[in-house]
């Protein structure tokens, strides 16, 4: 029996030679600089630190231990690069994400001075993943940015090279910095990876850190996440894409405030509000359809009492045209698919653009 | 313990009572007209019939039970539509595509003679899945196109209406038909959801019936399946997108064959060549990279010949540009997400339009 026991481990160890032979060693990713978190306390890969926003609604505060948003930045001069990572929990069945982007990683290489997609981290259905993101690179430096899960917790993040690489910080230079809260849509439903939701896409695009505060059915503007918001320091912009979560009465009660708290202790800085996505769910279903139209009303007419009350630096996008109008944008009649986020940008991008100028 | 179970009974049938106020009616959907199937024999949902094919692959025959690309056609007057349906087995973890796309179901209804999405059959974990698809839709009939799940075998399919309402066959004109073979990004890998797989997406803007022969990972020409393809009947275009599967020198050996296979059953059917997507996993993977540009080499290098020694109706859509050039038209670096799907069609629809003129 021993002597088996024996025989088999030689030939384990026959069999992962090549792998052995090219030892990949492990960096803590929490070492690394990590961007799009609204504050610096609470757990690392966190979004908002519940102990000292213990009041918000206890849906907010699991919705806020998403790393929705949340990029690690190194440099390496590795061939190859893995990655192993702990989620809360195992796979819980999902049908209107892929895995890749509700729990899986989005590696982006900087090249003539753009962000490149080089390969996505695919997680497994156990907690613990272990994934090699792209291999058989060229020899050089790279200049890394990793997206990390939309809609899980991360535990534990380790990045991976060969033996005698490095992985080091990389301190990016941001233009400035954005704040977005809203709903599933901000938070990235239904982006084939955590790279495509839209905030990301924008952050690649304008150079600018993006904070993903998206709170899956839970963009409700109650106050006590309006205070957490409005704490946020050294913000260019704030965006309120939350049309799309409270009721259309609770939008007319609860919009103005939410605005004047960020307005209070944020005097200057630009509120951009955007209205809901009309629902494509809606194309034939008229409840949806009238309570997507009410709530987009009552959003504007808070937007226009703001403005009429002298608020200045606000701004809005109107939602009829965000999906384009083909009825093609949605992975479910609610999230924008890839194509969905791609139109919305069409219009959010320059309009922020026009913003930060 | 009788009493006990006849309280709970009763306890069931009041929770339950507003539904049961509504009650729904199913209508077994094998009864309706299925259009996408390119043989007429075999299991319902079955996309080839392996017992008349059986020297095809292993692989190829497990892949031909999925429903990728086959549609139910129906009439209702029913004011909402529901959908129970099993597939073979529960979910099993997949990382690159939504359960929707892999599993669900996609109905289209006709506004205006133009299919517009109306909602997603959100699939569960479990094999039998049972959904409401769209409710609260205006009085008067609608025309129902479902696509069914792209990556599983459908066992059985019901369609509901409320009692009273009917469901009765749509027979749909079609234009006339074209085949499609090939790989994973054929049958539909990453669509978001069945409706948004390129085929299905050609059929509805086209008007013609797609045969869809995407065979996930085993799109390689064997002699064995080029007869089951050239069996089939009627088809105004072949079209062969199936380069990203064989290796270089697969494709140097096989592609003359399998498409002088098709040629010599259909003399006069135009037949179109698709070269691979350059896969994103290479942008810089550079072993990715050469492998892609291999095989789309040797792709075209066979085209020529077949050209060279006077086949006629053959052409070719070239794959530098099918998937854009900012590098985010995938799901993993390899499936196309619904971004590089609509890319895709930028290229291929005009020229399938082309050749179908």
């Amino acid at each position: 029996m021993a002597r088996a026991s024996m025989l088999l481990w030689v030939l384990i160890f026959i069999l992962h030679a090549p792998s052995i032979a090219q030892n990949i060693q492990y960096t803590d990713a929490s070492t690394l600089p990590l961007y799009g978190k609204p504050h610096f306390s609470g757990p690392h890969y966190h979004r908002v630190d519940t102990t000292r926003y213990n009041d918000m609604p206890p849906a907010v505060k699991v919705l806020s231990t998403h790393s929705a948003g949340l990029v690690i930045a190194f440099r390496t001069n590795g061939k190859e690069i893995h990655a192993r990572w702990q989620v809360k929990e195992p796979m819980k069945f999902s049908n209107n994400m892929t895995a890749i982007g509700k729990r899986g990683l989005d590696l982006y290489i900087k090249r003539n001075n753009e962000w490149i997609f080089a390969g996505a981290g695919r997680p497994d259905d156990n907690a613990l993943s272990t994934h090699k993101i792209v291999s058989n690179m060229e020899d050089g430096v790279k200049e890394c940015l990793l997206f990390l899960p939309l809609y899980d917790e991360l535990v534990k993040l380790e990045i991976g090279v060969p033996e005698g690489s490095f992985v080091r910080p990389l301190e990016i230079k941001w233009k400035g910095k954005v704040v977005i809260y809203g709903s599933s849509i901000t938070q990235g439903a239904s982006a084939s990876r955590p790279g495509m939701a839209y905030p990301a896409q924008l952050e690649r695009k304008l150079g600018y850190e993006f904070v993903n505060l998206g709170f899956s059915g839970n963009g409700k503007m109650e106050e006590s996440v309006g205070r957490m918001v409005a704490d946020i320091e050294g913000a260019d912009l704030f965006v309120l894409d939350c049309a799309a979560n409270p009721s259309p009465q609770q939008i007319a009660e609860r919009t103005e405030n939410f605005v004047r708290q960020i307005r209070e202790r944020h005097p200057d800085t630009p509120i951009l509000m955007i209205e809901s996505v009309v629902r494509e769910g809606g194309n034939f279903d008229q409840v949806i359809r009238k309570r997507v139209s009410d709530q987009n009303k009552n959003f504007r007419a808070a937007y226009e009492r703001l403005v009429e009350s002298g608020m200045q630096q606000l701004y809005i996008v109107h939602g009829d045209d965000l999906l384009g109008h083909d009825h093609e944008g949605t992975t479910d009649g609610t999230h924008p698919n890839d194509v969905g986020f791609a139109r919305m940008l069409k219009l959010i991008e320059p309009k922020v653009r026009e913003i930060l100028k």
